[in-house]
């Protein structure tokens, strides 16, 4: 069976990309952004539009060194690993969706290099069911585009995030890691390394 | 200027995907399909979940020989020529939503081979606003996940498609056919035969 | 470390693409086949353009839900699982090397699925020397395509497979059937799982 | 037809990746280096194992601005537009070719982003005989794997390339620079412009 353990963690790993935000203050929100209320009424209805990145250390051949993670604190106080994840808005580019939640996470210091072109490695389905796909997410269904991003600059966690961590490829699918991603990120990551070559033995 | 002409025929393009649809007559409409009034609401708040698939006939080496194309006639009475597209809804996979357009627009006896891996060869943006992206679907923003699909089966129009033709590729990028094709979908024709390695010289 | 367990087994990884071909009998050996001595001097000098096949069985919506590995005896008489894999020969077109091997392996009633584009899911670089890569062949440096197959025929085993055996995922990632392939074809495995999103939890 | 036009000037186009190198002068030759004469034999006996970088300069959020491509002149004084393209030598692999064949094409201080995962945009096949792919060099059989890399540094002409310009989309899909291009490099263009979604209107 390929289902993903469900439990009440799972309510975390997405939702940094949603409202509020406290970035606005009492500023104006943007355009292309729902209400709390708007956005409760969506997300029975619809299929939201995710990007889901892999943020990734190269050398000078663009090799895979290190893959960098999010740590988090859930709302019941356990840890939990995260790659960067959010929702694509309104009258949003998808590769300006990842430069925003990549800048959101990792600080405006981090210098990704947005892939040039709009083919993910993979497509993640999070259903709010267990066991339809490898993801899941109880708050709603999304459909995530998945792409590896190098980045070259200085991380620093901002927001809810707590550390923001470079692993080696065996670090990072460490069972006691892998343990820490929630929603079928763990999957998504293996896919991820899969992808550029370095999945190591498992 | 990589803008794309909007006209009223606009509309056209991705509407089978859309209500009343004449399959359910009275029956219940299932589960994630949404009233006309939600889709009018939703539309307007976010980006839709779509799929483009290209149909083809390949040779036992799996080279693409022909494409497939519907005909179709717009409000205003134009013909157009299209892919095949449509929505992804509440709680069905891409891979789903792709063999149910397909099976909607060509038919029962179709019999697609919906590829194994999610990966789509190009994800189609389509925006109101003309001149972001290649493409443009005045109705809403919906990102469209595209794939090549090679077909074996009987291919015959259904619902609103007056005709399901093939083409060689050669005759598929012929300035005449591709004026015919709305939206973008004439590039995102070409990106498809370039990704098969079968673009003719233009 | 990276490196893929080398032994006396890896020989035979690949050696069904090479000569003599009991194909031919008597009768002209093809252009673009090279000779044993040829074969054994071109080795050594440069990389040889190779195919990798993951055959796989897809229900109706394309989901992958069985993988087709060969069994074969090596030489000290232990038993291996293989992915189908060969030589581009001189002046053979990828696609049909692909055709080749898996009729070649699997017989004539395979009826497999040629990938309508060239894009491969992943190039694996077998070198003579283990760590460079995850992949290793004792005799030579190969740059092979990878290339998920559909199958919708009957398969019987050909030349020296002793066997043709239809897993699922989970079936086929198990440590013990991982351990019978070579090479690092468990690696490649494990990407082509990956790449169409069944990569089982391990 | 998808023939390309053969000529006097098809025999440069992946000539820099040849022998005799001036890098070398009367240094040792590397391992993996292979004579002129081992080089002419092997030629006629199989395919060469090839990669093609299409050079592009990308913005904050990598959407591709332009495209680098390198002017030489032919044998018979035609001046003709090339992509950097060379082989892959024995015990090398595909990505430091890569950047070893950009490094030597434009310079040291050209910053290409090597991509992090293996797998091309596409594969094309470079066969002595026109009219079997796209693509043809007469000198050889040749199977490249063929890259998008975005370059961030200064790129200066090397060796025998007079010239290396950076062009937007549309310029370099003129007619006219069409035209310049051979080999079949003028589709592998489009072909790359396709995959990054910046394919001009033509």
């Amino acid at each position: 069976m390929r289902t993903t353990g469900v439990s009440g963690y799972n309510k975390g790993v997405t939702e940094t990309a949603e409202f509020p935000d406290p970035d606005f203050g009492d500023k104006t929100r943007p355009v292309g952004w729902l209400t709390p209320t708007q956005m409760d009424e969506v997300r029975g209805l619809m299929p939201l539009v995710y990007v889901d990145a892999v943020p990734v250390r190269v050398d000078e051949s663009g090799d895979v060194v290190q893959i960098g993670l999010l740590l988090r604190a859930t709302e019941s106080g356990h840890m939990m690993r995260a790659l960067v994840s959010g929702r694509v808005m309104y009258h949003e580019r998808v590769r300006d969706a990842l430069l925003r939640h990549i800048e959101k996470d990792l600080g405006p210091m981090a210098l990704p290099s947005i892939p040039a072109s709009p083919q993910p490695f993979t497509v993640a389905e999070y259903f709010p069911t267990p066991g339809v796909t490898s993801y899941v997410d109880e708050r709603h269904h999304a459909v995530s585009l998945a792409y590896i991003v190098p980045v070259r600059g200085d991380c620093s966690p901002q927001q809810n995030n707590l550390e923001f961590t470079w692993l080696t490829p065996e670090e990072a699918c460490t069972p006691q890691n892998l343990a820490q991603m929630q929603g079928g990120q763990d999957v998504l990551l293996k896919q991820a390394l899969a992808h550029v070559g370095r999945l190591p033995d498992m």
